[in-house]
């Protein structure tokens, strides 16, 4: 018998013996807390991440003495035990030990086909995972009259060598093996991007053989309590019984079930045993497991156990259902959830009961339903998107030239690639309902076309809907049905708001994103963008009719269209939002953006204007730009075009004062002035603003109030927070201009080499994903610091895309702003990130006091 | 008499008086002065700012008793006497007292016809300045038969009112007049357009006429030692004798003179009083001063003297002169020189005897010849300039929207404006010949021509001369003489180096520039941009061959054509600097620049490359970027296509080797990575530099070392300033970009509203034209800080446009930098700025111990 004192690194696992999740992987911990339950587990040693690393550094471990530990002729398996499960490992081994004498054995008992079967799979899984050889011959072996004498003749030819037939052996080269491959390249950086440390290591669990055959009652199987996809409880796996025949086995239900026969009733005590051990491990383990169990001759023996591996909207259920149940506390199940997941269940879906006219199939790499028109480029993505309009990117491939029309598109089509395709991963990221290796499409970037299968020619333009769930495309608009936000979601991010110490606002230029967020139960608004107002086309046109006013009056007389049109939208916010803060940006991009670049849209817009196309010309080169990001916008066109602001913000009281008596309660808007770099452009545009308040509080006879505050997104706004602080009751970090121009940056423009440097290291991280801590968060801190001593009571924030990351959550938690702002889709992951960030700050206050 | 202590803010200037150039103005002080000196002066009454800012707000003075001070029958005059006499003023007005009885008195005396003319000119003076009547009933009234009796009826029709005849009365009007014209809107823009403060005061010296009439030698005029242009010793100025025929005046030479009569000869002894009292001026005023005199019966009276206005050629000369004559000390006529006057000096100008072939001709605004192409738009200019191609700017009349275009052009013409219009007031700014109002000249901007007065037409690309001195233009190119830096310059240089503390670098991208920067002794090449030696037609080829290279070979092809050009351009730098160190930049520009944007550009371009068209737009397309200031150049040019830089740096290497050997000393070449934002570039690319540098090593068997540094013009780069110098011997703050970065101002973007900023004070200056202390200066500090605390021996200065300004240089200076660098021309400008913050920081040592 093995004596675990004497073999080092090998741990027989018994209740108390020193098995833990960081020295020897989270398998053998979960082994040994079944054992401790009392649940009927075969003997099993565990070799810990060192011993591992011994033998795949060259360590020959004494094989025979750990065998000892399993009797006088063991059969065992070697399964593999990482600190986490998702970060992979190689594949179980089965039966080592069988030889020839032992076949022969267990012929007697088995009977031969069973042990000879036992034998094949040994020797063909030996052959090919141990020994790396070539698995045709061992495939051709197992169509053989004789399998087991095929497959090792096949063995000696292909070796020069007899199959190996002392176990000790055998387990050596299994163990140095299933050691090597996990110090692989491949095997690395396969964990690594699945977030493992660079010096993970691997345990192995050598277990005795539990075959689930012979006399009586017999089989293997899997078992679980809920389903993997809803979380609805209900017994989901399998039961592979030995069968009648004797040999042949049969798969049958494990719960009762009208389709066929069940082991509910077939062996009712079993099920019961298996139920109970089920419930067993919830309550204990506080956790859903799945088993691996055998049976032989009606003796239940559980393998193995571990977590049920199921969707977020399953693991949502599970863990909500756990807490009520009162294993888990509430914040224990908040932290059960990655934040991330949750996008998963956010995601717009064609309604299952539209008509569909498919027009192609490919892999669904990212789910969701999406409509628009069809783009072939990214730059085609992006001039659409500055209309509003929304589209659907096709592309060839897409490469990282592309991200930034990847970022506007509404849902993603490629012709080539596969799940882990540049498209695939990008677009789960995004959250973009992406189709990828389109077969049998046919894109013409150039033609800007897509001709299917059936040789139907899509244009750009032509209308188009993505089921990134089903990976198909269909002609046309169809019924989308909204995110099902179902009671234990609505449960938890309960739970969530419950805990957070930040506040979540969403981005909402419109009242439809204004709905959506107010489902996802943001706390107001943080950014909404005016000028998106503007791109529909009836008020586009009036826009450009502004822009090529001659005098004063026409420009003025534009805006009066404008303005009650502003006032709407206004309205409509102040009352989807119904008292919640919303926070409204006076107009910020440049005037050119209005305006056609091209000759045929100067020519039509020329027609509508009724002005001979040279002047439209000559507005359009006046006004274009070399570098619009750093050009005439925001606050310096309200300082030079100071009509524009007047309007906004005549329409922002105009509404207020509407708001406000509809909803029998005061509405406080807040204002924000982009781009500002001196505090004296705040107080130009404050004292204007302070009149226009005064004219409509005299013309309404109502009075409001209203709170003005500044977009910090220039370098030199953070370093002069204090003194913009003096007439800004907020500052909210617009951390998308602010990173651009920290880094000289144009986000435009660094698709181009942006995946070479965060290849090469140059940057840790897209600067544009995630928040830079060291140049952008240095100037964040600076403009918090500066502006609160200005101002104590200044409100900070973040607005603008980083705002949703939990990173960046947890810079402004840490820095002390009062919230971030994020798109809607976003809120529910900011809402769980930010609790995480406060259970984690008071378990650690906490475990220090 | 006058009792100046019962009439408060009325000064009788006495030697002992309480006089003061910042209560009572510098012509009131320098008359105390000559008073002091023993000189003869009339009788003269000071008033103080305030009592002249009392008169404006409506005080009546009591000019009774102040013109008791003169007598019983005065005759005065009135002239200002501000702080600074270039702050202009309100103009002199003579002979207040005249009147019926003063003119008949006077007429016994002098005779009618004198009496009469000055009784007509102060009745013209009083009715036009003071009573702001039209003028033009005056001058018919000079014309008339009698024109006294006609001047008085005039004025008594125009007012209803007898021309006044209390002198006490008359005075007070005077006063009142010009108290009020100093407090006027137009004055007071004027004055603070040169340099005066918002609350700069008037006085005013009310002096006894000496009218340089009477029996015996009589006369008036004025005096000074210099010649206001050249500075050469030389009694220059007029006199304006009373003539034999009695009251008809001969203008006569003061000098003897071959032309024409002179003082020195008819009247001696006057000529050697005059001459002395200028010689005693000179040495007890420690200044030429310039003197109006008159003298009457052969007493010589001096009514005012002021400093000589003259050339800046002249002032460095005089300067210069009176320290070596002792009566200054080096340091003292240091600080005489302003140092941007100095530009004036240091312009290449048309060779005089060069063949001239006038084509039009204008108001000469800004001084110093250029040849260039004609340019129709500042588009074309910047193009043109991104070429290397000189040009020169023709445009009906500039706006703020051309600035960019008059920065890059070699010199400008207006076909409208005058002296102070927008072309020539920037033109002057920037140091450009300029030519406004050229006069009979038609340009058309559509057609891209100038059509001159006699029909010749000159179209866009046009070589042509212009004269700014003579306000000419030259057909074709003139041969043009450098700069004279004379002497007396050179003697105020070598000065100023001797107590200056901070280095002052040129910016020289070609040899030419270099020869620039040492004729203008800079201490070394502070930022040479290497992409400039790119431009020329046969290196743009192969640029462009490089560009669309399609395989890495093909590239390397290119590049090896390029080396032995660029080390050419290295060896000719480092031996023209002669030891003096070498700061090369690397690449910086995106590639887009180096290719053409117009369909006819391309066409050319597939042509030379033997490529179709398609290929070549789609490169230019992808090349393409929306925001290029912030796109794929600098380093992020030199990390995604590192051949470029190896090319460079080997180059530079080699020419290190070879100027070492011709030199038979070592040169260490400073090599510059532009645009960084993370450590990791500077470390990626210091690695292949240092790999570069042993293979040079290696193959040429000599050894050299090298300074490697960053140019520091991302905020970023700034932040993390610390951690960067770690790679870094020197950072030089690009401050052209790092202002663009901190306001997220595009500078070639910024001319349509930088006016409205700058007039409304949202920006205090452009921040282009001057360091903006409160944001970028911030980053500069703290870049240094962090510079110097990671590495105390880090070499620290300012490159861009800012580095020539007097004002960056005293912040670089009280921030410790070690030099800054700026265009050759500003060279000169920046060591007298940088000499006169060391002497008034050691005088005010000197005063606090």
């Amino acid at each position: 018998m093995l004596n675990p004192c004497v073999l080092k690194d090998f741990t027989l696992i018994t209740p108390t013996a020193e098995v833990r999740v960081r020295t020897h992987g989270g398998r053998a911990k979960c082994l040994q807390r079944l054992i401790r339950l009392g649940i009927p587990t075969p003997r099993t040693v565990a070799l810990s991440f060192e011993a591992v690393h011994e033998i795949a550094e060259g360590g020959r471990p004494d094989t025979s003495r750990l065998l000892s530990a399993f009797g006088r002729t063991p059969l065992v398996s070697v399964r593999p035990s990482s600190a986490d499960p998702d970060w992979g490992g190689p594949g179980a081994v089965l039966n080592i030990g069988m030889n020839d004498e032992r076949c022969a054995e267990l012929s007697r008992t088995l009977g031969k086909d069973v042990a000879e079967a036992i034998y094949l799979k040994f020797i063909q899984a030996y052959a090919i995972e141990v020994a790396r050889l070539d698995p045709e011959p061992f495939e051709e072996a197992a169509e053989a009259d004789h399998p087991v004498q095929a497959a090792l003749a096949a063995y000696e030819a292909e070796t020069d060598e007899g199959f190996p037939q002392d176990p000790a052996h055998q387990l050596a080269e299994v163990l140095r093996s299933m050691a090597r491959a996990w110090e692989g390249v491949s095997a690395r950086l396969l964990r690594q991007a699945r977030g493992a440390p660079i010096d993970a290591g691997l345990g192995l669990v050598v277990q005795d053989m539990a075959p689930g055959l012979g006399a009586g009652e017999s089989g293997s199987g899997v078992i679980r309590m809920i389903d993997r996809i809803t979380g609805e409880r209900q017994v989901t796996g399998r039961y592979k019984r030995k069968g009648r025949s004797g040999s042949k086995r049969d798969i049958i239900y494990l719960a009762r079930d009208p389709r066929g026969p069940s082991m509910e009733q077939e062996a009712p005590a079993l099920y019961e045993e298996l139920v109970g051990i089920l419930e067993v491990c919830r309550r204990r383990l506080r956790e859903e497991m799945e088993i691996k169990f055998t049976v032989s001759q009606g003796n239940l023996m559980v393998l193995d156990a571990v977590k049920v591996d199921c969707s977020t909207r399953a693991a949502v259920k599970v863990a909500v259902a756990l807490a009520e149940d009162g294993i888990l506390t509430p914040q224990e199940a908040l932290l059960r959830i990655e934040p991330m997941s949750l996008t998963e269940l956010l995601h717009t879906q064609v309604d299952p009961a539209a008509k569909r006219d498919v027009i192609l199939k490919g892999i669904a790499a990212s789910p969701g339903g999406a409509t628009g028109q069809l783009v072939f480029s990214a730059r085609a993505a992006q001039t659409s998107a500055s209309h509003e309009i929304p589209c659907i990117l096709v592309r060839r491939e897409t490469t990282p030239d592309d991200i930034r029309g990847m970022h506007v598109a509404q849902a993603i089509i490629t012709e080539r690639g596969g799940m882990t395709s540049h498209a695939a991963v990008i677009a789960r990221g995004l959250g973009l309902p992406c189709i990828v290796g389109a077969s049998g499409l046919t894109v013409s970037t150039r033609d800007k076309t897509i001709t299917t299968k059936t040789g139907r020619i899509f244009r750009e333009g032509d209308l188009v809907t993505v089921d990134g769930s089903a990976g198909e495309a269909l002609a046309g608009a169809v019924p989308m049905l909204d995110p099902a936000l179902d009671g234990p979601f609505r449960t938890l991010m309960r739970w969530a708001d419950e805990v957070r110490d930040i506040g979540i606002r969403a981005n909402a230029d419109t009242p439809d994103d204004a709905r959506m967020a107010e489902t996802f139960e943001a706390d107001g608004i943080g950014l909404c963008r005016t000028e998106h107002m503007f791109f529909e086309p009836a008020r586009l046109m009036v826009m450009r009719e502004m822009i090529f006013a001659d005098c004063e009056t026409d420009r003025q007389a534009a805006l009066d269209q404008l303005l009650p049109m502003q006032r709407e939208d206004f309205v409509e916010l102040f009352r989807i939002m119904a008292g919640e803060p919303v926070c409204i940006r006076l107009f910020d991009p440049p005037l050119h953006e209005f305006l056609p670049s091209d000759r045929e849209g100067m020519m039509g817009l020329a027609e509508s204007l009724d002005m001979p196309l040279s002047r439209v010309t000559r507005r359009v080169e006046a006004l274009s730009e070399f570098n619009p990001m750093l050009g005439m916008r925001g606050v310096r066109l309200g300082v030079t075009m100071p009509e524009i602001y007047d309007m906004q913000v005549r329409a922002i009281f105009e509404a207020t004062v509407q708001a406000s008596r509809q909803a029998g309660a005061a509405v406080v808007p807040e204002i924000m002035i982009p781009l500002v770099s001196a505090k004296r452009e705040v107080e130009l545009v404050k004292t204007r603003i302070d009149s226009v308040a005064a004219a409509v509080r005299n013309e309404t006879g109502q009075s409001f109030d209203y709170r003005l505050g500044v977009m910090v997104e220039t370098p030199r706004a953070a370093l002069r927070a204090g003194e913009i602080a003096a007439h800004a009751a907020f500052l909210s970090f617009g951390t998308n201009d602010l990173t651009q121009m920290t880094y000289g940056l144009s986000r435009d423009d660094a698709g181009r080499f942006m995946g070479t440097y965060v290849n090469n290291g140059v940057f840790h991280e897209d600067p544009f994903h995630s928040l830079d801590r060291e140049g952008v968060g240095e100037l964040l801190l600076l403009g918090a610091e500066r502006g609160r001593k200005a101002r104590p009571d200044v409100t900070l924030s973040v607005c603008g895309e980083h705002g949703g990351s939990p990173d960046t959550i947890a810079f402004c938690r840490d820095a002390g702003f009062d919230y971030v702002s994020c798109s809607p889709y976003r809120v529910p992951v900011a809402r769980l990130a930010a609790a995480h960030l406060a259970i984690r700050d008071a378990q650690k206050a906490e475990s220090e006091a």
